[in-house]
């Protein structure tokens, strides 16, 4: 017994071919044809209805069949195929599909039901369940703590104008967190030492990159009793690099064929370069960054992953040391150098990471927050966290969907994606 | 080298005791005390300083201690302390702290970092850890794709008046989901087979039950070409019985000690009982449901369970075969008997979970859809997902927290919530 949805129909004179797909794979099924005869001689009944009803399968319907394996080296789909005893068909699809597999992005999204029925498609949501089962288990074999921090929030945080907002009971709002930053610190002010947690976070940004999403699934981790910066990203690349062997083992031959893609595990450690030097490499390639801040734009790191990429053989690169003008408040300084202990982590080309040590003593955190000009009474709930005693701890946060876009070489977090939200983007 | 947070010092004239806890345990660190000489004479400077630092140590310090390790029996904590050698405090606590292990509910939420520092309190969420850990390695191990469905959505679906709203973009409404499962059915139309998510979901219900939250961690699956509902069913009950065992296995002993509660792991099949009996025995046992739609009301959960309980062992129940009118239109009826393929999953005198079988069959759903007086504009793209062709499926949605409530014999859910939000409550 097989069970699956129609991919084609070829519906010969003498002999009809399906072929079922499922999520694991796809079967050519084989009905020898029975037609009304010509000199019109009674046939078999059953055998007609069959052939009719199979001439009249719309691509998509979902079906069963029982029947005989047969194997045929000249078939393709493992050279096994089933002939037909009996089909029942689960529910049938309306004859016109609205896509092809050629339609643009957009009308894809309209139909994004249909259009995960592709095998690459398919292939894309079991690469991130093994992807993140593999980021998992290595912190609990670690004895991480899971949390599921809220994501409905009181006050507005860091930036006000990214976050959604809402009536809550009457005359309150809520603010939609933008990243679960607050409450995976204030784990580490309730002691729970290291944490993860995979989950939805929001920005209500306008930007209609292939990068940005109003809503996306971050992977974050913060831990406590680190010495600077390194200790995060050194957890960081061992994560990353276990994740991938686990996914090349898992998918690696299948990767290679739907997408054209290997996949490479990353040797460790990552190549770490000081932006004040990914600043002069990019200038030595001839680009001239635009911005006045001093940070990379997109273009800038592109260069540095080409000149890592070349010099190193590595697709990953840490640019470390930001300037406190460009990171958060919250971002520990270095007495000396009056920089940021903090890192980006470029994959590919593309930021995916940004990871820090936090300021956690109060008298500087609340300086740091002033001298950026934040509204401390909107931070007192988080502010309250370190007044209490916490740990030296830092930690980072990842998209899921930029991950996967850069593993995969696709062009939009909006392909591996499940259901993509953006400013006009809220259907199905 | 030990690192965590002072939770208390005995300062005695002679010999100084701290209790240093971390997210792993407890240690007892020691200092002979050195106090101002009475007759004046000199003494040694660090000595002296040690000893104020340790007598001035507010609780809830994170501090590092350098020492040598010595074994005494007569020492609780594994007879095992450390003689201070050097220490060094990470981040001071404010001396008052505002909360006592037995402040009222809502007063340690108000600080539930500082609440979260109990070891009890700790321990819930390294057993949340383990408990889910071990569902989502039952499902990868079955080749289940995990999903990450979108939470906010364009149309209100079921009920309106649960739901939170927000403005988007300018004249576009998002709306909350309560749950993943338009989209977990929406995997069954595009050929994803078995599903699995664990993630937020939120509800704008204003109850103040123990049992309700706006925001709560949602434990949800789907799968296709069921037969029935059993299929369903048979899978949760492999599924908990699977994480109760990594549970029992990881922190029975703990959970024994803090919680004195014993987990047992379920037995299978767990009882099956259709509700009309279910009611029947409630009856027996001389409770009136107060209720007329024929549902159970709390106390009706609590006597078939006990029922269950003393008739065969047993914590879990299945409760089958509900009417209609107290289902939503998408679960499937049986022709012969017009109930819906569906059940309630009791554990412990409670309901954790709905499952069903769906309804795949457009005309069918569209009818009980309209039946009960459901706009089905706003339901188009959800009706849609049929027009295709999708197989028979089901699924069911349990409660994260309810579950770890009810396992740990604890009377609320925010006792086990990471961070609680209801009608009221929406910080820290």
């Amino acid at each position: 017994m097989v069970s699956g949805w129609v991919e084609t129909v070829r519906d010969q004179k003498k002999v009809q071919f399906v072929i079922l797909r499922d999520e694991t794979g796809a079967v050519q099924l084989v009905n020898p044809a029975t037609r009304p005869a010509e000199d019109g001689s009674e046939q078999d009944a059953d055998a007609l209805a069959l052939t009719d009803t199979i001439s009249n399968l719309a691509h998509g319907t979902f079906l069963t069949v029982r029947g005989a394996l047969k194997h045929d080296e000249r078939v393709k789909l493992g050279g096994v195929e089933v002939k037909i005893g009996t089909l029942e068909i689960a529910a049938a699809s309306l004859p016109e599909t609205p896509i092809a597999a050629d339609s643009g992005l957009d009308k894809r999204m309209d139909w994004r039901f249909l259009d995960l029925r592709q095998a690459r498609n398919n292939l894309i949501f079991r690469v991130q369940t093994t992807l993140e089962h593999a980021m998992r288990s290595y912190w609990v074999e670690r004895d991480y703590i899971e949390i599921h921090s809220p994501k409905l929030m009181a006050s507005p945080a860091e930036s006000r104008a990214e976050l959604f907002s809402m009536e809550y009971f009457g005359d309150q709002t809520a603010y939609l967190a933008q990243s679960p930053q607050h409450f995976k610190q204030m784990a580490q002010a309730a002691g729970f030492g290291k944490v993860f947690e995979i989950a939805d976070a929001f920005r209500a940004d306008p930007s209609f990159t292939s990068r940005h999403a109003t809503e996306f699934t971050s992977i974050d981790s913060e831990i406590s009793w680190i010495d600077g910066y390194e200790d995060v990203a050194s957890m960081q690349e061992e994560l990353l690099a276990a994740a991938f062997a686990a996914v090349k083992e898992k998918h690696g031959a299948e990767i290679e064929e739907l997408f054209g893609v290997t996949v490479e595990v990353p040797t460790l450690p990552f190549p770490r370069i000081p932006l004040a030097e990914a600043r002069e490499i990019v200038a030595a390639r001839g680009y001239e960054i635009p911005r006045a801040d001093g940070d990379l734009d997109p273009e800038g790191e592109r260069q540095v992953s080409a000149h890592v990429k070349e010099t190193f053989g590595h697709d990953f690169v840490f640019v470390t040391d930001y300037h406190p003008e460009i990171r958060p408040f919250y971002h520990m300084r270095d007495v000396e150098t009056g920089l940021t202990k903090s890192y980006d982590l470029l994959y590919n080309g593309t930021e995916i990471t940004t990871g820090a040590q936090r300021e956690h003593r109060i008298d500087v955190l609340e300086q740091q927050a002033a001298e950026k000009g934040l509204d401390l009474e909107g931070l007192e709930h988080y502010l309250d966290f370190f007044r209490y005693g916490v740990p030296p701890h830092g930690g980072f946060g990842m998209g899921l969907a930029r991950l996967l876009m850069l593993m995969l070489g696709e062009s939009s977090i909006r392909e591996v994606t499940f259901l993509f939200r953006g400013p006009t983007r809220l259907a199905p």
